[in-house]
């Protein structure tokens, strides 16, 4: 256990007479931390990523001190200058983070003393680190659902692309993972485009809810200088600041929102993976990835694997795992701030990370499959796709349903066991089993006949399909 | 091991010789379920919870059958009968909902059969279990959603009035559970009235990407029959049809976003649980719950404990698990409907349902306290509440916050081995520290004089807090 | 808000003017609890499950108190002839439980007095719910557990058995869903196997660590009555009684533990559904489910469906959920004994019927499954499964392993631009690669030489996997 | 997108006219993957932590192979010389982790080869990706229960310290966060210690049950060279080889164990956080932490913070957020080993050092604090801590349990109404409840008299605790 005793008076960013500097904050203190507890207890390893958000928020709150007389104009302008200066060097990598210095905002704020001297001890005025991490996160997460916003339309491009790609293209649809009936597979690729539509709006009403400024709430009871929250959370770009200063320094929904959107969108991810997975398989054979985004065995030296999509099925695990973490930090905790909140911020930087590389990664794989058009075609007869469009037929004859639903089940046992198609059955064995059967059923079965006759909206028949896939060229804006 | 061979024949309803009904999807079905299967695969014991929904869902199928032809006005008429005596007797509890029925959308479609017979055969026509029970879930979240957002408001206004009732308290507010700063008692209940009313913000957006109508979907790829699915969306309250077919019966992401948005508020409701037990302990003794919220123990006589907001804290545990669940459940399935999302039910029933009994209680509970306002006021000047007035104080006098910080700081160890409160240092004490402590300092010392000097938009100051207070008694049409 | 004026006196079990019983924990109270708090408190709804090992542990309690005098011989009869009847009634459905007795200890409780009167009420001596629901609990879990194992056995034979009935099927083995190397069915069976060993030993441990009984720790302290905690421990067949009673009225690690392991089993499952749903599809079309355990669709008529075990798989999700709810309720608790704790149960409930549920219909599936030899074998020489054994081939000539790995990597290369087998490369084209090929390749090409090649200890050579079989069905008994 | 034609001859190691190496798995490739796919799908940045169990099982594998013939005994000693010049090249930083060479198996395998040539060509005989980080991850684990297991008891001698140094003193025990009955607070510190007793215990059965070696199991299906598995599993000190080759490359239950010990652990020790934070409250004040485990704020000078409880309270979170990663990302997974497999290591490795610094810590701050004694002594007699001794009295003096525990109730209720406590009741008073209580009564009155009173096994009794703490000194081999 190492402690040290702390110089009596207050020496900004001076090192003691033990090589430690004293913490800005250790004006009551007569020992600093153990190192044990210093290691445990840092921030500065990850919320460094903070930096230009955090940057961002104390030119803002430095403009508005020097505004409102708070700081001197030119005391405002040495901030400024010094945290340019800052910017730079962590942009090139030539600043020191040092633990002692505890997190983002201690380091830039030390080295800002460092830097410009007197001036800098000014910056902190009417300002707490409780509303400085709210502010920067916020930033960050708001810059976070931009970058994910523009990787969802991405995939979506790539998605409409290959379904451009791929016109006319029939595919067995699944039910329990049994064929059921033939769809497009253009119908196929756009139900992934309308999920990720979905994933985007909740983004952007989570970005609504986020935008409001917490600068300015302080420790959590604002303050008696006189401040102006409206021009710090204007220059922010934040609609608003936030109306209750408690609220501003204690909640992060807004990270448990983004969390949540990242979730969802990562199970829509894992199910896309699963599928192409599941195509690229020898079974399958539905789809062959290319080389560029395949990988092989160490072992087994025939071995082409769909790895990128089993990653991206695999990697919904730790979204998941991030939004818990989260959910279970904030549990239970009383107003306003408590450091296990420190806890926040892993999780959000591995969430979003992990989302734009599985889009990304999803949207590259995309653009390097081939849908293997013959195997697909020789496959279809089986699994009697035609069966519910045959039980239609026999609805329009004017047949109850449950009696048709009943009759083709029965033609399609009769196949089973004579190993045949349902157009394969002669219209007399058609006919012992329902008189109501007539020639024109043969135009009702088949895949293609099936596929042909869907034609409700939203449906996988080819109009319909063409209408969908209208709509989402032009909202995409892809050009031909 | 018990299967049943079965009646060749398909008969709708009928006991089999076996005493078995046929199932109505059995046509190319030789033996029966074993009652292993049967009980494991049911769902009957928890989805009657929708026949409203389902009921509902095949009033308007029904109606737009007939409109369209694809069955005639009588069977129209005899369906939409037959529904209605059949919703009536699940009201009243004269119907028996049976396990070999398996579901039930199965067990009203046979009830149905039994009641007015052939015409009930023709009611799934251009259906599908997985489009119907898609409909069915979403009608049910949709009144879940109206069904929150009521009970949201509700706790929102005793909140409020518990606010209106205690005007002028101060209580100490805290950061890491330490004291930091006096704050108004209605600062803070107007700090969880603000998370509510985010948390109202996400579910109103939840509801309005869940209002689109999945039935006409059918299995998965639509239909040949000239269903109108906007007839059947618009009858249903529902903004529009769903585009794409394959879409509607795969995805979950509605019953997600609503259990995400669940989660979010049961951790707020958790962190008031927590509060307001820390609280009602003796230790702190800031407020007392009537009788009528609290319970006793079993053994020792005096106790009297706030069980309700306990339960409110537990129950958020409930609340995350149910939406893990169903994270866990959508993970990696393919297109499109799997039997895997039965299990989506219980969870969002669930969910719901402890979200319902959480915001109730918590609305209780905020009915039957009372601040204990001498006890809080005897507690007030512990804890050094006024110290970051104190460095305000210091920085309006011109010094640097970082020296002021420093100088507090010291200020408050030289109370700690006085044993004493900061106002009780003399002008010589605090002057030995810094020289530009001046006479006018005692008016920035004390809980009270602190509390009236913030001044910030959305501070603890008193106009602050009123203009607040002002604000949500207008927007929540409360009335004095 | 319905609130009562509670009678001054006690009154045991009867009912006051406003027809509501006093609690019994009522002395110091003066209002009955509100309708809301006392639906949203209860647990009998769902604690009543717990009535035999309730009463199991009032037995123990009651003849220890007879024994150690604190009650009279003929109070202690009276008691456990009381509990006799309770349980008699409770076991034949004719107990009322009653919502305004809270909970399973107090409705036994209460009826007990209703019952014989004031020997009753001295059942609680030196005891506290806190305490008796703890008993109650591991009690219950302990069942529990050795359901599960004898489940998790009569899995472990199914899945013997259904190796023992195909001998000698090759089928491919997997890694990435691509197609490895051969393998014989009955190793991949033997897999499953032993992992719901290790399944079963993790219970093992779980039932001996919660196998101590906290009977006596009373509320949180113990008591200063002369009780013999030995006595009831054994009693109820604990190991000894939990050395420090705080720890045991406030830990739920047994619940916890059980929770993951059967987490664990659940994820196992989850493979095994997910892996048979894979093969009956009519692209893998390895097994075909019988009747008995498969569904039909509503709308398609040729849907054969293997249900039950995509509900294996979805239902894990629910024993995950199960497990994250309790770890989110304990989070943070301080000791001891807090009403959060209330939400344990439900859980623990559900967790363990799924789970049994989940093994149950995973052994009735494996009874009734076929697996399609025929179209195995057809499908077996696509995909390069013998690729490995090719470069073991060329290690056995000598050559370094990577360059093997590579030589047949380029072989498979060939293969697939000439659209063959490697089996169907001559011998020249071999050479034209590398010059170590020799005549005696052909003996390790074609998955039967392949497979016939595997002898390493626990690989899928047939001796190893006899081996393996021999020793599965000594240990669990199987018998011929 | 960028892809690189590759050299069709394998060079081993040499760069490619692109500057890229060629995969050693490239063999059948003809391009590279895309730098998105390499980004997306490596895993060096993180696995590179086994290499020291990499290389320990390079080791033992190359030795059996030399012993086995496999590989000449030259090669066999060049491969082992090479691993220990590459162990200290990592061990000393001077070695470059190559992202193209995707892992840490193929760094050092090329670098390996880099070194010594040819002969690391072979050292991947009769061994695959799949069984090899199997191997290492075992390993590792293997250790990381060792560490923990090591903290663990770390923490227990630190709480029993802390308990030999707080003799006597005397807590509120609390149940609901209500005062509920006195203990010693060596019992508290005690319940912790247990509770860390079965943490431990659920690690030895874990490290028990993950001792066995999946070495040689290769892909998946074993090998046909002829290998000593039994050699190699003893020279990494395993138990034995796994029995089943798919089952030793496919499941990773001993991971998900792993991390559900440790997300007990977490939540026991969240609940020491939680407490802790409490109890260094003003409010409560029972305990003061020294500078040394304590932080400042930014903004408010008089602040200090329990922040290393907390964190250890807020860590918790992400222990059971890593097992819910793991849960999730096996659910579903069909064998044998799938690539999403990869991302099992991260949350690994982070719950491991998670629950590593936790413990740490939490000892540190046990070996920080002071309680309070004079200040615990004052706050005793609130609360009626001795109310449950009094109606043991009554249980004593002949009266049934819940007769005393009414008349008690009412005692209480009395006190309440006149602001006193029980022992400040005079006798007429007392009798006016009921005629039973005595001049002796006072004995049973007091918080002092109260905890005397207990006697019972496990009680919070002096000499139950005595002999508690003996035990506890003895196991953990504390001197005085």
């Amino acid at each position: 256990m190492a402690t040290h005793k702390r110089a009596a008076v207050m020496q900004m960013s001076a090192a003691t007479d033990t090589g430690k500097e004293v913490k800005l904050w250790g004006g009551r203190f007569e020992d600093s931390v153990t190192e044990t507890v210093e290691k445990f207890t840092e921030s500065i390893s990850f919320d460094k990523a903070l930096y230009k958000h955090d940057i961002m928020g104390s030119r803002a709150h430095a403009s508005m001190l020097a505004r409102q007389g708070l700081i001197s104009e030119s005391d405002g302008d040495s901030i400024l200058k010094g945290l340019d200066e800052i910017e730079r060097r962590i942009d090139n990598g030539d600043f020191v983070w040092r633990t002692d210095r505890e997190d983002v905002h201690m380091n830039i704020e030390a080295a800002l003393t460092d830097l410009v001297g007197e001036a800098a001890k000014k910056l902190h005025t009417a300002r707490s680190r409780n509303d400085q991490v709210c502010t920067d996160l916020r930033l960050w997460c708001r810059d976070a659902v931009d970058s994910i916003l523009s990787r969802i339309k991405h995939l979506q491009v790539a998605l409409v692309k290959l379904a451009l790609k791929n016109e006319g293209l029939i595919v067995p649809g699944y039910t329990h993972l049994q064929r059921a009936q033939p769809v497009l597979l253009q119908h196929l690729l756009l139900a992934y485009v309308e999920q990720l539509d979905r994933d985007a709006g909740r983004l952007l009403n989570c970005r609504e809810r986020m935008n409001f400024c917490p600068l300015g709430a302080c420790a959590l009871a604002g303050t008696g200088l006189p401040i102006d929250r409206f021009m710090t959370s204007d220059a922010l770009g934040f609609t608003a600041p936030m109306r209750n200063s408690i609220d501003a320094v204690s909640d992060r929904d807004f990270v448990l929102e983004l969390l949540s959107a990242n979730s969802i969108t990562a199970i829509h991810l894992s199910r896309l993976g699963e599928e192409w997975v599941l195509w690229a398989s020898e079974e399958f054979g539905f789809l062959t990835p290319s080389d560029s985004v395949s990988t092989g065995s160490s072992i087994m030296p025939q071995k082409k694997n769909p790895d990128p999509m089993e990653l991206v099925r695999g990697k919904s695990a730790r979204v998941v795992g991030d939004l818990v973490s989260l959910l279970v930090l904030c549990k239970g905790l009383p107003h306003a701030y408590n450091r296990d909140l420190q806890e926040d911020k892993e999780p959000v930087f591995d969430s979003v990370k992990t989302i734009l590389g599985m889009l990304e990664v999803s949207a590259e794989f995309a653009q390097n499959i081939t849908f293997n058009q013959e195997r697909i075609q020789k496959a279809l007869p089986a699994g009697y796709l035609d069966a519910t469009t045959l039980a239609d037929y026999l609805v329009k004859k004017g047949m109850p349903f449950r009696t048709s639903h009943d009759i083709v089940g029965r033609s399609v046992a009769l196949c089973v066991s004579n190993n045949c198609q349902l157009q394969e059955l002669s219209l007399d064995k058609l006919r012992s089993i329902s008189p109501v059967f007539d020639e024109d059923v043969y135009e009702f079965l088949g895949v293609e006949n099936s596929v042909q006759k869907f034609s409700s909206y939203g449906s996988t028949g080819s109009e319909c399909v063409s209408a969908q896939l209208n709509y989402w060229v032009t909202k995409l804006g892809i050009n031909g």
